[in-house]
C-alpha cells in the first residue's frame, strides 16, 4: 500500500499518518518529493484494510500495491500447471503447451440428442464432451435442465464414447453429483463470485473449470481460483468466456487479452470458451481460431447437429462439420506456436 | 420477435421463414418496405428460442420485442407494491411514496460494536438495522463473517433496540437462519444470479432485499425478482449498489437512472445503497441525497462509530453523526418531492 | 511513479533498476518489504514516460503516483472558481454555491422556434439559453444545424430575451463565429480529446462549458480542462452528460458521481445535463433532481414547446411548463443545501 | 421502426399512433398480437425521428428497425472493397483476402530513430511505415509531435527506403499537409466523430485509415466511414484498436469479435492495432497472431528499436526482431486461413 499526501499537507500531518501506520504494527516508509509526499508501508499480511487511511487529514489516495493472490501466482509456483483428465479414450493434458478441445451441446436434451452429437464430434479426435443438466437460465420460464436425469445421459455417452464429461454444478447439491458423475466440474460465469459453492469445489476430487465472470477483473477472476487452490483443490483450469461492455453487436465481448495476463501472472493453464463469448455462429469460428493464435490452452465449443432445433443458446451453437474443420485448423495454427492439440 | 430481412433477400427467402415460424406453431406478420421486409411474429408463449432464425438465408437480425418478465411487471400489477416490515418498533412501508432508512455496519464484528452503533443512530427515528453475519469476499484471506453467532448478535439488536433486521444469505444453509432470525433477505449482487439461492428465497416467508448483479441489464434484474415472485414471495423490494464501468475514480458507478426505470416497468419498491455504489466516505453523502431526490424508495446506508477500525468496508461507512444530518436532509429532500421518510 | 518488482527479483535486479532510475536524472527511493521489494520515483517533472521500466527483469509492475494536472487542481487553487457569465439580465455566477440553470432546444430550428421557447421558459427567471447551430450528428444524413445563421438566431433570442447564449462549436472555424456571437463557448463530448480544439477554445475570450467524453475517466476529464487553462482561459465550466456502459434502457449512464469528485480535486465549477445523460423526457426530470441534490453547479436541460416535433432529440426535451416545475423544485432542493439558484 | 404498445393500451391508442405515423407521411402496419400490439413502420428515408412516437399515450418502446448506413453497407457493394496503397516498393493490397503489414515508431522523433526503425524493419519484407507527426496527447504537458517537420522525416524514410507512409491528421490544417506528404491518412480513435474532420478526409485524394472510437459501438464505426464514403472517398480502411471496459489489466480492450462483424456488414476491410490495443509489449505479439487469426486484413504494429527511450508509447513497442517474428507467424496462420501477407 502507498498512501499519497496532498501537496499542501503539514509535516504534522505526514507523522500523524506515519504514527497511524505504525500502530497498526506496520511499517511506515515516507518517500518525501518536490510537490508531494508518499508513505510506503511494508509488513502488512492482508488482516489490515488499509483503505481507511484514505480519511485522515492530507491524505489525498491510498494505493495498493501487493496483489492479494498467492496459492495462485507464479511466485508460490514458477512452472505452468499441467491438468490431466482421465478419460476412457485416454488421458487429456491441459496447459504447458497443451491444448485440449472441449465439444458438446450447450443444455443435455435427450440420450438421442447427445449420441447423434458425439457420434458426429468423435472423428475428429476430441476427447472431451460438454453439455448442461443444470442450466442457469435467465428467466424462471425456461427449460433448467434435466438434472441428476442429464448427468446419467453424458454418463452413457462417457460409456458409449469413451469422451471425458465436463458440467456445470450450481450449488452444493448439484455439485455432489456432479462430481459423482462427471471428470471435470464447471463454475459457472453466473457463480464465479460464489464463494459458497467454491469452497465446496475446492474439496472436490475432480478438476475444476472455472469461467470468468461476467464483470470479473483480472484480480476477482484469479482470487476466485485462489478459493478453490486455498480449499486444496490445485486442478483448476480458468476459462474465458466474454465480458459484458457497451459493444451491442455481440453477445459478450471476448476478452482475449485476458489469456497471456493469466499464464504471465498464474501457473494456472486457460481455456476459451468462443460459443458464449460470442453468442452468434458466425463469430464462434474465427473467435476459436484467434483464442488459439493467442496462446489458450483449450476451447469449450458449444456444438449440435440440429442448432435451429436446440432448446437453448442454438444460435450460438456450430455444426459438427464446423467443429471438424476447426479442430483441423486448431491444429495448424497450434503447430505454428509450437504448441500441441491433444 | 421481429425477423429484418436483408435487402437483397428473394421472396422465396421470406416465404421460407415465414413458413419455418408457422411450422412452430407461430403466426407470421410480413411487413414488406421500400428496401426490405420485417416479419412480426406473434403467438410465442415464451418456450420457443427464435435466436436461430437469425441463421436462415436473407435474414440479417432477429429483434426481440416483447419482454419477458411477467409478474413484476406493471402489465400485472398497476399500482405500486408498498411492502410493509413489522418491527418492534413499528411497521415500516417501503414504496407507494414511503421512504425506509437502514443503517448499521458493513459486517457484524462484536455485539459491542454493534450496540454502539445501534446506540448512536436510534435517536434519528430510523428503524431498520442492516449488518453482514455472512461477508462474501473477494479474498479467501479475508474476514468472512461470523455466521449464525452474528445472527444471534443482530437477534440482541432487534430485541434491545427495536430495530428490523436486513442481512444478506449466501446460500441455502445460511438463508435458512437468516429466514429465522432476520426480518429482510438479502440477496447480494454477486447472488443475483444464484438461481438456486433465488428459488429458495422466493419460498421465504420475509420480505426479499435483491441487490442488482454488478453487470445486470435492467432486463435481468428484472427477471432475478421475477424468480422470486415466481415462487410466491410477493414482498420484493429492488437495491441499485452500482455497477462496473470503466470509471476508476468511485469504486462502482451508481447508476441513479434505474430508479425511475424499475418504477416505470414495475410495481416493486426500489432503495439504494450509496456505500457500495461509491465505495468512498466523501461520496456517501452527495450520492444518498441524489438517491432520495431521484425518487428512491429508501436507503441502505453503512455506518460505523470507528470507521478506521471496521473488519472490513470502513472506507465507504459514515460516522452516525453524518447519518443523523443524512436523514434530515433526507426528510426535507422527500418533502420537495411530496414523499415520506419512515 | 512507484515500481513493484517480483518475489523471485534478485537484489541486482532492484539495483539495476534504480541505477536506470537515477540514469534518468531522477531519484529512486527503494522500500524492502518481506515479500518484495517495491521503488518510489521522485523528481519527475512529467517529461520521462516511465511505463518503459516495466519491461526491466524483476518488474512487475509500475504504479504512477502523482495525478497528471497541476492548472485545475486544489492544488494550484484551493478556493472554488466562481465562473461570472454577462447577460443583458444580469450576471450569472456558477460555482462556489451558485446554481445556474440553463433551457433551450437542442437545435435551433426556426426563430420562431427559439422565440416560441425562449418565451414559454422566461418567466421561469431562467437567464441562460442553449441551442445547437453546428450539430456532430452520427449520420451524415441527419440534419447538421444552420450553422452562422443559427448563431444570428441565437443572437435575436439575446436581444429581444435578453437571455445569455451557450452553444456549441466543433472546429477552429466554428469556434471563430461561437466566440463572436455567443457568451458561453460549449466543447462538445465527441470533441473534448479533439485537442487542436481544446488549444483555440483555450485562446478565447469567453467562458468555455467542457462536456465529459463518452468514455472518459476523471483524470482525462480534468486533462482536457487543463488544456485549456494551460493556454490562458481560466473561466472553464466542466459538465457531465452521461458515459457510455454495458447498460441499455437509458441512451447513457449519467455518472452523477463525478460531481463531487472533481469538486473534490478541482476548484473549476461542474454542471450536469440530465438530457443527454437520460435520452429519455421520462427520466429528465428526476435525474434533474438528483443533479441539484448532488451537488451540481448547474443544469443544461432541453426544453423543446413541441418535442414531438423537434428536428432532433425531441425523445429528451421536456415541456417549457415541465420546465418551470423543476426551477421549482431546484430551487427548494438547493436551499436544503444552502445553495442558491441564480 | 417498430412501436410496442403496452398490454393495456387502447385499441382507441393503437389507432391513434397509426393515425400519428400516416400523418408522418409514413405507412403503418399494425400487429396484433395475444399479449400486445406491435406496430410496424415503413416509408421512411431517413428524416424523420421517429423516437417521439415513445412519448404517445399507450406505446412502450420504440425500436429501430433499418440500419442508418448505406453506402459502407454490403447491400450497397456485396464484393469486398480493395484498397490499393502505391508504394515506391510497389503495390500494398487491403481487403479481399489480402493481408497488410505496416511497421514503426508511435512517434517521429528525429531522422535518425525513423531511419534506425526503417533499416531494421526493411529486410521482413514490411511495406508500409507509420509514425505521428501530431500526436493527440492525453495531457498538454506531453510532447505533441514536430508537425510538418515530422512529415518531412517520413518523407525522407519513403525515399530512402520506399515505403508507404500512413500518418495520423488531427485537424484540417494538419490533415492538407498528411494528404501532400503520406500515403495513407490516418484519424485516430478519438477524432472518430470529429465530424468536421471527416468531411474533410472525404474529399481527399489519399486512402483513410479509421480507427474505431474508445467506446464507439459497431453503427457508429461504421457511420463515420460512411461520412467518408458520403464526401466521395471510397478508399477506407477500418481499424480495431481496442475499446474502453471496466478491464484494468490492459489499457485497452482488444475486441476482436468486430473484425469478423464489420465484414459481415460492409464490404470495407478493416485492420487491427495491437499496440494500442492492449498497451503492452508483452501482449502486442500473442494479439497480433490472435488478429491474423480472426481474419483481419492487416495489423497496424508499434516498433522501436530502443523502445525504453522512446518519446511515448514505449511501453507498448516491440523490437524490430519481434516485428520479424510476427512477419513469419503472420504469413503462417494467414496461410492456414487461405489469406496472403502482403
Amino acid at each position: 500500500m502507498l498512501v499519497v499526501m496532498g501537496s499542501a499537507a503539514t509535516e504534522q500531518q505526514v507523522r500523524d499518518v506515519c504514527e497511524r501506520i505504525e500502530a497498526l504494527g506496520l511499517k511506515a516508509h515516507p518517500i518525501p518529493g518536490a510537490a508531494r509526499t508518499a508513505i510506503g508501508i511494508t509488513g502488512n499480511k492482508g488482516a489490515v484494510d488499509l483503505g481507511v487511511l484514505e480519511a485522515l487529514p492530507g491524505v489525498i489516495e491510498c494505493i495498493p500495491v501487493s496483489k492479494p493472490y498467492k496459492l495462485v501466482s507464479r511466485d508460490a509456483k514458477a512452472e505452468d500447471t499441467v491438468v490431466t483428465i482421465t478419460t476412457p479414450l485416454g488421458d487429456v493434458l491441459v496447459g504447458g503447451g497443451n491444448i485440449a478441445m472441449v465439444a458438446g451441446p450447450c443444455a443435455v436434451e435427450t440420450e438421442e440428442q447427445c449420441f447423434a452429437i458425439a457420434e458426429r464430434v468423435a472423428p475428429t479426435g476430441v476427447k472431451l464432451f460438454r453439455g448442461g443438466a443444470y442450466k442457469p437460465r435467465t428467466s424462471p420460464y425456461s427449460f433448467q435442465g434435466h438434472g441428476e436425469d442429464g448427468l446419467k445421459i453424458l454418463a452413457n455417452v462417457r460409456k458409449k464414447f469413451g469422451f471425458g464429461i465436463i458440467t456445470e454444478a450450481v450449488d452444493n447439491e448439484s455439485l455432489d453429483l456432479v462430481e459423482e458423475y462427471a471428470d471435470v466440474i464447471q463454475i459457472g460465469a453466473r457463480n464465479m463470485q460464489n464463494f459458497s459453492l467454491l469452497k465446496r469445489a475446492g474439496r472436490a476430487k475432480k478438476p475444476v473449470l472455472l469461467k470468468r465472470g461476467m464483470s470479473a477483473t483480472l484480480d476477482e477472476f484469479l482470487m476466485a481460483a485462489e478459493y478453490l487452490l486455498s480449499e486444496g483443490n490445485y486442478r483448476v483450469i480458468m476459462c474465458e468466456r466474454g465480458v459484458r461492455t457497451f459493444s451491442d453487436f455481440s453477445r459478450n465481448t471476448l476478452d482475449l487479452a485476458v489469456v497471456p495476463a493469466v499464464q504471465r501472472r498464474s501457473h494456472l493453464p486457460i481455456m476459451v470458451d468462443p460459443s458464449h463469448g460470442t453468442g452468434k455462429r458466425s463469430k464462434v469460428l474465427p473467435l476459436s481460431r484467434a483464442a488459439i493464435a493467442v496462446g489458450a490452452d483449450g476451447l469449450l465449443v458449444e456444438v449440435h447437429h440440429e442448432p435451429d432445433k436446440a432448446w437453448s443458446d442454438g444460435v450460438q451453437s456450430i455444426l459438427p462439420e464446423e467443429f471438424a474443420e476447426l479442430m483441423l485448423e486448431a491444429r495448424q495454427i497450434a503447430n505454428v506456436l509450437h504448441r500441441v492439440v491433444n
